[in-house]
């Protein structure tokens, strides 16, 4: 027999196309999601490993913008059970290798639905927009610490803003509709013209730190800068980003590397996603970070030696981790 | 009051002035000094650690070679207790930038001593050789798998020849002495003019396989063969460790890098000696096995950008290891 909960989600799955549906409601999906449901706009989710306790409970936001719960107005446990196509499919699972996210969405992609990537990692867009070409691909930057801490919990515990912009490049009025329902509930989004140029400035920093998080043995950012053995490493690193960038037509301010490192010894000690995701046993987002930037590399001959290294090292590492 | 073995072992400190004295009597040093003990040689040891199990009770040595007990002429605490010099000064220490080698040896080095460095690691005679400039040095590589598995017990599971050379080069005849009495006992062991080049040569793998099996995650040798990543790696590590042995004036023949890797395929599973180490929480030769190409490297301008990568990791992973 269907418990109420369920028999209202079954009710409102029949009656809605929902505004936004979210795919992989971790921390990030349920955080910005919900924060988006806050301010009255339809967001749906589909959740796996969470159903039960989403579906009975909400998420419970801890979060430094105020604590919050959030309700979403239908919960999936996956895009079959979802009725109608949204208006927006906005997609925060992890990117891994393993995960084949054209066929996962493949069945709520209508013609009318714009795909909003908010991942991790760089030229992670190209396989969505090859299958999905009639539709429009906004490509996504979510600037937050937040993780979720259990079933149905999530900490928020840092910044919180989000960058968007239309993949390869270019800003559409579906996108200024998208940042004006954030920005409206509180949430800073800046709409860009080149989405592309700011997933490598956030690469930068993104793919030294974690890596080197990981394999010097579990260290925290502090750790990294105070030691000049692994922070010379990551601005050597930030310089193999830095030449592969510039070899794709995004050439970076040269002072980006002295910055990266300057702010990241002004923060407190901080645990990268990668090593938090690492002492949970759990999948590495190494191919999005280190691998499509090798990739790259050898597509444009850049020599990215350190960048070798660090991805030969971390896929076993974090392969041996999973397999515990 | 004194046990017997103690009163026994205060009369030979007296008698005697001890052929070798083996400092450091790890896996190493109390095989091959139990090998000369088993010969008839006068073989005393200073061990710190072990010392009332090696006192009472010997080495309980377990080998492929034929398990037998080396019960040392002398067991000494330390050097300080050694009332005269020894023909030869056997050390088998870790080679680790904690331990003043220099201090711990002099209260036993005498005019006629030879000072023979049974060491892993590439550049690790010139401090010995500065301080001890009147002393002939020997130089030596233990091609061996042997590992200390308990107080006073050892475990030897593979090989088990030496080379040695008078250092920087040549051949003496306290060098001819040394490598007699190891054939005379069967342990197979070459007087070479050129030390230093084998030392190189032994590094080619060393290097290599002794940080990627700590930094991927603790794999064995089969497990970097069979990885394409891993094993591609250690052929690039190995190709940096050529470059600066040609730049230092030992070119390595061409094929050594190929070699190496099809030698490492053929063998069964191995877990090297620092995966060893760091899985018991013991300090890592980082230094002598990476750092120092490092400094050879950087002097000679050699640019080595995965060993660099390899250093930073494993020294601060080495030193997070032993914290714990």
């Amino acid at each position: 027999m269907l418990s109420i909960q369920e028999r209202v989600n079954r009710l409102n799955m029949k009656q809605r196309k929902n505004k936004i549906l979210v795919v992989g409601a971790g921390g990030v999906g349920a955080y910005f999601g919900g924060r988006l449901a806050q301010g009255g706009v339809d967001v749906a989710v589909v959740c796996r490993s969470d159903y039960e306790s989403v579906l009975t409970s909400g998420y419970d936001i801890k979060s430094i913008a105020g604590d919050f719960i959030f309700k979403p107005a239908a919960v999936y446990r996956s895009c079959e059970e979802c009725p109608s196509p949204p208006d927006f499919l906005l997609i925060t699972t992890k990117a891994l290798p393993e995960i084949d996210l054209t066929s996962i969405i493949y069945p709520v992609v209508g013609p009318e639905t714009t795909i909003v990537l908010l991942q991790n990692g760089i030229d992670i867009e190209e396989p969505i927009a090859e299958s999905f070409r009639d539709n429009e691909l906004i490509s996504g930057i979510a600037y937050i610490g937040v993780t979720r801490s259990g079933a149905g919990k999530v900490y928020h515990k840092g910044s919180g803003h989000l960058k968007f912009g239309v993949y390869p490049s270019g800003i559409s009025r579906k996108l200024k509709e998208l940042a004006a329902l954030f920005n409206e509930v509180g949430v800073e989004c800046e709409a860009v013209d080149d989405i592309v140029l700011f997933r490598w400035i956030k690469l930068v920093w993104n793919m030294p730190y974690n890596p080197v998080s990981v394999l010097a043995g579990g260290v925290d950012t502090r750790e990294i800068s105070e030691s000049p053995l692994l922070e010379g490493l990551c601005a050597e690193l930030m310089r193999e980003v830095c030449a592969v960038a510039a070899a794709c037509g995004k050439p970076l301010p040269p002072d980006i590397v002295e910055k990266n490192l300057n702010y990241t010894r002004s923060f407190p000690p901080y645990k990268t996603s990668m090593l938090v995701d690492y002492d949970n046993g759990r999948p590495l987002e190494t191919d999005v970070i280190v691998g499509n930037l090798l990739r790259l590399a050898r597509q444009h001959q850049v020599p990215v030696p350190r960048t070798e290294t660090i991805y030969a090292l971390l896929t076993v590492k974090g392969y041996k981790n999973i397999d515990k």
